[in-house]
């Protein structure tokens, strides 16, 4: 397990084994059953998620009940409320498991403490969040310019692998567009 | 000049004397007239625009020529195609002057020996960029969730100095609706 993470870390900068190991006691491993919840609407948001293995959805339920899926998070991704983690308020979305799912878990103040206390984490974060920015810009990109054939085809196109695991309904409850929607783009 | 960018970077860190006038030696300032553009798509994208005064709208040009307007910038907003900026590939975006506008421009490789030389400022674009990503996270749940007269209040609410100064035409392509469709939402 730890060995998925520093395989992670050191795509973005190289670690010791030293400076690995001092990493790795900043995360606890915790492993939840299809279903569970990691995040509660409402709820305090204790941690910064990275997936080992499983899958993961972050979910907005709007004031009918319906559910929105903002993101899926499957191995090597990183997943919460990110807001409600970075400022410590209640979360509003809610991050349930689609499979069994195995994270390590970073509170903030170690978060905090690894940017402080090791700058190449700090880059490392840095990095990650710049293409976390760039990839939400995409997605906006794509909800202004194109219809939801072409937002599944987009999807189909980045991330085969993900489409292929997530149940229809969720991948309707993504692309904003009805199961039946859905099954028309996708015979 | 210098005083909204130190007072803007100090938001989040704490600055010498020395440490800002290291931070500034970086930055080239510019000015551009409505219309002009310091960004085209196709072309290299070199800086990273930390607006003074003034206003920008970073647009996505579709294939019928239509345009869809990704994201507005005035002052003390950071702007750029951050996608073409950070890898370094031509840009898929434009970035054109809604009013006329003065930047200070930062150079990747200035950005990076920011980051690498004062830690402070790695800090400092990594809150930036975290926020950045949240912002982008919260007009993805809009897009999911909400029709076009909510988007346009959850706007005014936002950004109300913003929706005086765009023009009604800019702000339906922001939201993704027609200029006759705004006006029937903002009498």
């Amino acid at each position: 397990m730890q060995d998925i993470l520093r395989q992670h870390i050191e795509k973005i900068v190289s670690l010791s084994d030293e400076e690995f190991a001092f990493v790795r006691t900043h995360f606890t491993a915790k492993k939840f059953k299809k279903h569970q919840f990691l995040i509660q609407e409402g709820e305090p948001v204790k941690y910064f998620y990275f997936v080992v293995s499983g899958l993961l959805k972050l979910v907005h339920t709007d004031n009918t009940g319906k559910e929105h899926i903002v993101s899926f998070a499957m191995e090597d991704w990183w997943e919460s409320d990110f807001y409600a983690f970075y400022t410590q308020t209640a979360a509003t979305l809610s991050l349930e498991c689609v499979e069994d799912t195995e994270v390590l878990c970073l509170l903030l103040k170690d978060y905090k403490k690894l940017c402080d206390d090791l700058q190449k984490m700090e880059r490392f974060f840095l990095e990650k969040s710049n293409y976390g920015f760039i990839g939400s810009q995409r997605r906006i990109i794509s909800w202004l310019t194109s219809n939801s054939k072409e937002r599944y085809e987009q999807l189909l196109k980045q991330y085969p692998s993900l489409v292929q695991r997530v149940p229809k309904s969720l991948l309707a409850a993504y692309l904003g567009v009805s199961r039946e929607t859905l099954s028309r783009l996708s015979p």
